[in-house]
């Protein structure tokens, strides 16, 4: 029957856990498996060289060599991609006794198929697939606290652009054009370019854009009412991310929305009150519903859409935006070494979105806020 | 037994067959069936909205709406998101006579097997799995144009640079300081960043490091050899990309280099000539190695690493910067309406590389080069 391996079949670029368990980034798919306690990289003679060089694993070996083995089973060379690569993975089974793999979830069901077909075990694993990933090395955390130093940076340029904006009627002016939620993203990317981050597309939503946990934010943007800016930039340097989010009102913001801000305010400190080794996950997240049911903040459907609070409370944060564990509706035991965002919101129609969002480092006894930047709202 | 859907679960940011199928855009995956000649978008109520917006479909089913269904089966939610998604699909298919999926080869594993312990048949087919993809509509063709418009505005930003180094020695230089290939990169991606492109990471790479095609450059540039500059940006507006090479020597390049770029121009002018409506690609690529051997340029190992011509002649261009058809080692039929590159190359230890791309649009009757960057050597 043979023994099981942990088999990957992805490229690292978009498998966060590819590439921790690798530490080799490629933007093409390639086969790594774990067997029998080693860590095997199978690579083509095109990125062999600098899997060496930059891959923590214990054993090359070149995919070209195997090639020479497949190419005698087919008088043709397979065309299909995955009847190729599987027969790759069939010679390295047999030649060290493997029996099963292991993959994760959204392996490709092709390349399962095959190596079925070979006879080979293949079973998948529910997320999360690595779950050594959660816990952070202190060399993880500094990276994380440095992508976040660069998450500030771009918050500060694009919230000091918003406080610049002149209040004319119900919106926003640079001179005499008004200020566009395009304008300020733009700012917030172009510090991030500078330090060589990946921006993906920072939220910058006013009034009841902010409602729609979705939209990025488009056109002028409001005098007197919440805009929210949420930055989550990966560091190119290291691929770990910052995720931090604040709300601020250009004017006056309304008693009631400055009442939503203080509710959030609250929620987001009382959730960081509660974070320590050994948490449920899930409790947290309920406090922060009971803080807002408590402040007279309802949840639910009004007029066919969501209002209140309706998303999670946080989630993981390392080499993905957003990976285990979650602080939400599932039970999950919380950790020393998990790095993990905490982020209320409240959203009415009519009065905008509130949310803020910081990343925090849990200890054994609590946890350690990664973030310094101030919670403003009126500026 | 029911009837047979093309289904897919994935994210369009990264899928491109979704995308084009679609029109939607979404980083999480989701949903999208054809059954009986209908286009069906299953989204979250976080993306309905936007999803009847933007996308170019028949029918919007709410998840939720299905979720309230599944919640009636499992007296706890599952927690695995594979066996949740598929409980969703099973009603739906159901409701709707479907019995088996045809998915794409990279079809999550998990989500098969899920819908197979229902009963249900899923089938991968090889790619291409949306071969009519392949086939550019004008407003396609417009979009690769500007596309490619971007990638020369890059280009001729970043030759410049390296036009206007002072050559000391064997190195560039700007003023005291070297120039190095990641300065060069920078310059075209703040040009890439101005047009609102995604960069993904041009390669710079001089001298030897040109040798190994999966080098994108490090370090200061060398003077009188040849430095690859390889641009294949996003256009973010469209999603459709170009894809540039050109080589340049800033200095006095060697003969053999000189007598390596007329071999790499002849031959792309060659595969040009020959691109047309029902031209076979693996034929296109064949004639070019003849190229290179007929002017004594050999193809092979050499102190075991391979030199020569050792890669494909040329790929599909579109939505992603690699796509089919290709024209390589496996036979495939050119149709008029593909994209394609064209981008022959030789690289030689010692000499370095030479490689030059242009994207042409096939045409029953030849083909149109969309490029219209001149193909400069010494500079």
């Amino acid at each position: 029957m043979g023994t099981t391996a942990r088999l990957f079949y992805a490229d690292s670029e978009t498998n966060p856990d590819l590439y921790y368990l690798t530490g080799f980034l490629a933007g093409d798919p390639f086969l790594y498996f774990e067997h029998a306690g080693r860590k095997t990289l199978v690579l083509s003679d095109l990125e062999i060289d600098r899997g060496r060089k930059e891959a923590t694993v214990d054993e090359f070996v070149r995919l070209q060599k195997i090639t020479e083995e497949v190419k005698k089973r087919f008088t043709e060379a397979p065309r299909d991609p995955a009847v190729r690569i599987g027969a790759h993975i069939q010679i390295l089974a047999a030649e060290r006794g493997i029996g099963a793999f292991e993959v994760p979830g959204n392996f490709p069901v092709a390349v399962a198929d095959v190596l079925r077909g070979y006879g080979l075990g293949v079973r998948w694993l529910p997320p999360p697939f690595v779950p050594e990933r959660a816990i952070k090395t202190p060399d993880e955390v500094e990276h994380i606290r440095q992508a976040i130093r660069h998450t500030e940076a771009a918050m500060a340029a694009a919230i000091d652009r918003i406080r610049k904006a002149t209040v004319r009627g119900d919106k926003l002016y640079e001179g005499s054009e008004p200020l566009t939620s395009e304008q300020v993203r733009t700012t917030a990317h172009r510090v991030l370019f500078e330090r060589e981050c990946h921006a993906y597309e920072p939220i910058v939503a006013g009034g009841d854009q902010g409602v729609d946990p979705h939209d990025r934010g488009h056109g002028p943007l409001p005098a007197n009412l919440p805009i929210i800016l949420d930055i989550f930039p990966r560091d190119n340097a290291t691929r770990y991310h910052g995720d931090m989010t604040r709300t601020v009102v250009r004017g006056r913001a309304s008693r009631e929305a400055k009442r939503m801000f203080e509710a959030v305010r609250d929620a987001k400190a009382g959730a960081e009150r509660m974070l320590r080794d050994g948490v449920d996950g899930n409790a947290v997240h309920e406090a922060v519903k009971k803080t807002f049911a408590d402040s007279k903040f309802e949840t639910g459907e009004r007029n066919g859409r969501m209002v209140g609070f309706f998303h999670g409370t946080g989630h993981g944060l390392g080499l993905a935006v957003h990976e285990y564990p979650g602080l939400g509706q599932v039970p999950e035991t919380i950790r020393a070494g998990h790095v993990v965002t905490i982020e209320p919101g409240l959203y009415y129609p009519g009065l905008g979105g509130v949310r803020l969002e910081d990343d925090v480092l849990v200890t054994q006894n609590g946890c350690t806020n990664l973030c310094t930047f101030p919670d403003e709202f009126e500026i």
